[in-house]
């Protein structure tokens, strides 16, 4: 059974403000929490309408599948609902390609970004401080583990980058064809807020602009979403490590 | 001012069963409505709070920002609401590259989707008939405006691809390398469902199977994000086709 307390608790981890104040975040659904029992991230609490985890017993309670829609955020929720702790925040370094997101808020894109990262090997990834927080649970939900597994430090982008021993890429509409350039192992790669790009105070910093282009008669598409962007990039920069 | 019968009608569109009988969709904010009215899309009917549409003024009705709230299906309604009329499906050709998606369920995916086909010019996108419909309010709001350049039919796969006559490529988690793959600059590209992928009656029209490769030392992210993938593999056809 979950308890008034608990359910107050849950619902209150939906704002980033008591994840922070409690250091806590939500996991939804049989594989994602499976992937963090899995990993150093340490469990809370679990709770679970089938006894399908491995999991410590007095860290476990047994709910209803009412219970659970009362405490999931889902319209269609999947067994479980887990709270783990948020660890410490690691500060990344410049190791290898360096992903850094100027405002993206958009949690799907956040979490598809962070899915890329994980599948082309990019260990860290750098957000300004306004960009969406990686423990929303929406987050979570589109990294599918993920999360797991890639670093993520909120952090002062300008320092940062102005700190950067590697070369900085930037995306834009306006850039060098990112096709036809040569692209090194490591580097760090910038991607801008869904709507405005990458922001003035950040530009300054980079060493290089990069385009993906347009093909075909119409030419008319907008932009990229960022996250497809970000796919596109990060293909660009690793299909170069491969031997032919 | 809108009528309660207006108000009826715009709710039901919501509905795919509703969206064919009437043979009408809706389109949501500036942007958005101002691409489907530089197209061939006819106009039914534009509800805006303010006066910033070249559009018949016989269609136009000026509307509160309490009437958009009741009639928006977004959360932070932005000016305008317009009902545009289906189009008639046009018969998807062989030319060029062609996407083919077997049952692509997320609203936002497809709409990624078609955004990636505008701004690498594939005009051709087939979907299978349990794929989510492209009139879909969501679909409509993510393809930014793309859904006005690309030809998409619904139809029966299996009959599609029995009588493609360019070469049938389908992304896979076991598939040959896309990176080392010569690629046609015509064929066909399949790819599947968010959870399932390609489903079993498809696989064997397919003449290749490609995968894109994890790299790092984990390799352990379930599967890309189908609108990522499908990202990836448009952006490795394509760039094939550019002198260097």
């Amino acid at each position: 059974m979950v308890t008034k307390h608990q359910i107050k608790l849950i619902k209150s981890l939906a704002q980033k403000k008591y994840r922070q104040q409690l250091g806590l975040f939500t996991v939804e659904g049989i594989k994602g929490i499976e992937e963090f029992l899995n990993s150093n991230f340490q469990l809370e609490n679990l709770f679970t309408t089938k006894p399908v985890f491995d999991a410590p017993s007095n860290l476990t309670t047994k709910i209803s599948e009412t219970e659970l829609k009362k405490i999931s955020s889902l319209k269609n929720p999947n067994t479980a609902i887990a709270i783990f702790k948020i660890p410490k925040e690691v500060k990344v370094d410049y190791k290898g390609l360096v992903i850094v997101l100027d405002a993206v808020r958009d949690p799907g894109n956040l979490g598809t970004i962070i899915r890329l990262c994980d599948w082309y090997g990019v260990k860290n990834l750098v957000c300004s401080s306004n960009t969406v927080d990686c423990y929303n649970s929406k987050v979570v939900q589109a990294t599918m583990g993920s999360l797991t597994r890639v670093n993520i430090e909120y952090t002062d982008l300008e320092a940062y980058l102005k700190a950067s021993p590697c070369k900085v890429f930037g995306t834009f509409m306006e850039g060098e064809n990112i096709y036809r350039l040569e692209l090194p192992a490591e580097g760090v790669i910038v991607l801008g807020n869904e709507a405005n790009g990458i922001s003035k105070p950040i530009k300054k910093f980079l060493d290089k602009k990069v385009s993906i282009p347009q093909f075909g008669e119409f030419r008319k598409t907008e932009s990229l979403n960022v996250a497809n962007a970000a796919a596109i990039v990060l293909s660009e920069f690793k299909r170069r490590t491969i031997e032919m």
